[in-house]
């Protein structure tokens, strides 16, 4: 039988999907179950629901709260914490090179350097410049990395993955959801989709 | 010295806010934290977001997400679940009946069966005789107390509740405030404001 499996939907400029990312590894592999990163754009769907930028920007007393908490969840797991500005960071260029190397070995080790990089050291996430760093400290080689990120193929990869993402019912990140198609919202919800992908086995 | 106190901030219409309102009691007992019911309600918050009813209608992928989390949650919880039409229920009336409660020995017995009444049964809980039934289930006579509901220090009370939410930065509904002002929102967010309220202290 094959081990339970989770996808993990996320945007790289999601505030709640660095401590996510930053947890989701060992605590599936603690539980048995594996985990597929699927890298998408947030920002498309709150196009569709008339928003211009992320809800936290639109609704100020949600926005407070949210790096408060945000700062307390990195605090209780030991993670450095530094908001970036601005938010959201553009995602774009570094969602398609995470797709570059989930189709090879380094993209989920990319997609933690990526949130590190913003929201540990407020690096600015939508410079190819620091892109390519992260990419060389991966031992990737970064010009023909960001080269084939821009290719056809990887813009129309990210563009269905996205369109994914909105007919599994997804409105935020991060998500989770099971083989059998359960869908949990938020970091916080992370432990109750592991025991879902455990149990619908 | 005194226990540790958490405030607790609920619309008597809001979903999340009937598991909250199942749970407090006993997890804060174990924690050795006071709890405190604060009715209020959210619409007039929401309003001023430029929302005319909860954003889980206005929000349909949100909407379905809730529903069906809330399912799943009810059945982890053992609890009876059973979806409101309309919703949301108008809480105007049971808010003001709950304050009154709270200012004699059976708010927190109202609240949680109004929550029942709601999400349980299915019930109309803007409905006056469904009201005086909880009422008279308690124990508590009807007329006089629906009567009391309507007076002007009721009123003027619920409104400056609600006002005092808006103050502390809630803008939804479970929400948990510690004495030393952290705010935490959400039902599954309780077990970190009780750690914080005993941590705090």
């Amino acid at each position: 039988m094959p081990a339970p499996a989770l996808d993990f939907w996320f945007d790289l400029a999601s505030t709640y999907s660095y401590p996510a990312a930053m947890r989701i590894r060992p605590l599936a592999s603690e539980a048995g179950v594996t985990v597929r990163f699927r890298p998408f754009l947030l920002g498309a769907i709150f196009k569709e629901q008339g928003w211009d930028t992320s809800p936290f920007n639109l609704f100020p007393a949600k926005g407070r709260y949210m790096w408060r908490d945000l700062e307390r969840i990195c605090a209780d797991m030991g993670l450095p914490f530094r908001r970036p500005e601005p938010f959201p960071q553009a995602s774009l260029l570094a969602a398609r090179v995470a797709l570059v190397g989930l189709g090879d070995t380094w993209g989920e080790e990319f997609c933690c350097a990526v949130f590190r990089a913003e929201f540990a050291e407020g690096r600015q996430i939508g410079d190819r410049q620091i892109l390519g760093a992260i990419l060389a400290g991966l031992k990737v080689e970064p010009t023909a990395t960001l080269a084939a990120a821009q290719g056809d193929d990887i813009k129309a990869k990210l563009r269905s993955e996205t369109a994914e993402a909105q007919r599994l019912g997804i409105f935020g990140a991060p998500s989770f959801v099971t083989a059998d198609g359960e869908l949990f919202w938020g970091n916080d919800r992370l432990e109750n989709a592991l025991v879902w992908a455990t149990r619908s086995q």
